[in-house]
């Protein structure tokens, strides 16, 4: 019997968790739920129904595990406590500062009506946030690095885009080579915003607009910019639409660290990604994370849960006998 | 009140946990055991008795948890199960093929007696087993990748010392660049053994042997370097005292997988180590694990434990609220 679930927002990551669910023979999708008029709204998967979100309530019984691909700054904060009381679900919100307090919503909402909610599953948080408190626990005595890129950064694309004479733009987040290399040479560098990353620009203009006004908006943003070492190339649309159009993205997790009687042995602990597409791969994260969770509420096990709370071996599709055997 | 910790067996692994504990404030070590007779054991740690193994059973009640410090070919699959009847129980159990039998046999003694014994942890079986089942979740159309080194093999070492003519060895396995490139740029190449590493020995030679055939000897040697291309570099004792003391290792776990409708976008997970002492970082992460043994034991969940079973936050000594406003 195969999981059935259910994905609550058709954008560039509930298409992801589509097609991450073809890849995984126990799991089907049981419907798409849309805040769009469903009848626009095509989906790959045939025979399967696109449903109101506003009718969402009617299929409380027909789905074990809701993936919701909502976004962060408005979406997930109302969206995970309210279906949580319905469905058991899954979020990847991603507003690290406001984790708590989301926490605390789905948490309650959950064990209210015995469900359980995983929150913040992705890359980061999620596989980044778990390769930081296995490092941590494992050197004590140590420094935290993280990286992001080379990848694009949507918020920072669309404040670009917000700028006037700006037709398109794409930015890119590039993490500085020789930072990199002195913290994996255990130097333990401290290291500001600026050492750590630069900020790569392409940037279509509109017809007769003042590119060197543009440049100089870009390069002086408060947050977005002024901290980082930033690039500007102006593209035509045609250029950007041929070598821009993906959404590639990863980044590097460092701890570095030391043992001994006399802090005399350094180590290195490194995990890094390089994503083709990051809404794909934060799906294939949420496919995993929806299994342990059909698994916490098969276990009566409700409320709320984070990658620190989830035994490994609930991700995976393989019985524990073949994971010690296979994989350990 | 900090968790109480034994350490059964110090060599350097049992050396490393005793530094490994000094890290950790909320653990103590209560007591070392050893089979050599204890007045000819000096241990670092002031006011912890050393104690002859033959005694353990009087320390029945006076630990938490017993790290058990043997090697996996001859002591562990006998000394797990047997501490288990007596202590909650933790080991560095690396013979890949017999894990399954010597998971049965640790959990049917911990079960007997209400302990918990968590088996193979390290960082291969351990970290790079967890790196493998995570990424499988993820990333399920895909392949796997280890490598190992650069870094000192005392098997490689060990069987070196033993032909004749051979007055002391060092043998690092280094990862073939070229095919560790291949894997990084997605080509998802097919590798034999011989392409993916090869074995690096340093050897002191006894006055008046034949250097010639002792070469002759590791390069054919079977399983151990018939299947490698070998390098043999003679030395002189001072030489390897000054430049090959140390037990260096780490190694690399990749996974290079496709996801998208019709495969169409790749990506790279990789996970690696770099290590100045192998034993030291070993007995990091059996501390960090000790730790999540105590907490099963406290929670009354007995039996036996992988890495593949603990929930990340049980290694960690902050509090959950800690952990997901920090690493989170």
């Amino acid at each position: 019997m195969s999981i059935k679930i259910g994905i609550y927002g058709y954008g560039n990551l509930g298409k992801g968790v589509e097609s991450a669910i073809k890849q995984n023979p126990d799991m089907e999708l049981a419907a798409v739920f849309s805040r769009r008029n469903p009848e626009s709204v095509k989906i790959a998967t045939e025979g399967v129904p696109v449903i109101s979100a506003d009718s969402v309530e009617e299929y409380k019984d027909k789905i074990d595990v809701m993936i919701i691909c909502g976004g962060s700054a408005t979406d997930l904060p109302k969206q995970t406590p309210k279906l949580a009381k319905l469905f058991n679900v899954i979020d990847s919100f991603d507003t690290h500062a406001k984790i708590p307090e989301h926490f605390a919503n789905v948490d309650s909402a959950a064990k209210e009506t015995n469900h359980v909610g995983v929150i913040s599953v992705g890359w980061d948080p999620g596989m980044f946030s778990l390769n930081r408190l296995y490092a941590n626990c494992i050197l004590v005595d140590g420094a935290d690095y993280t990286f992001w890129g080379k990848g694009v950064s949507q918020g920072h694309s669309d404040a670009i885009r917000r700028i006037e004479g700006v037709a398109d733009a794409r930015q890119y987040t590039v993490p500085v080579e020789s930072a990199l290399e002195a913290v994996r040479n255990g130097e333990n560098p401290p290291l500001s915003t600026r050492q750590k990353h630069t900020r790569l620009c392409y940037v279509v203009a509109k017809d007769g607009a003042d590119k060197a006004a543009i440049e100089e908006q870009i390069k002086n943003m408060p947050n977005y910019f002024a901290d980082y070492d930033t690039t500007v190339n102006f593209i035509t649309a045609e250029e950007m639409a041929k070598n821009h159009s993906g959404l590639p993205h990863g980044g590097l997790v460092l701890r570095s660290g030391k043992t001994g009687l006399n802090g005399e042995h350094k180590h290195i602990i490194e995990y890094s990604l390089k994503l083709d597409s990051n809404p794909e791969f934060t799906a294939c994260v949420l496919a995993a994370y929806a299994r342990a969770a059909y698994r916490f509420a098969q276990n009566k096990c409700f409320g709320c849960k984070t990658v620190f709370d989830i035994p490994p071996a609930y991700l995976s599709a393989m019985s524990h006998e073949d994971i010690i055997s296979h994989l350990l």
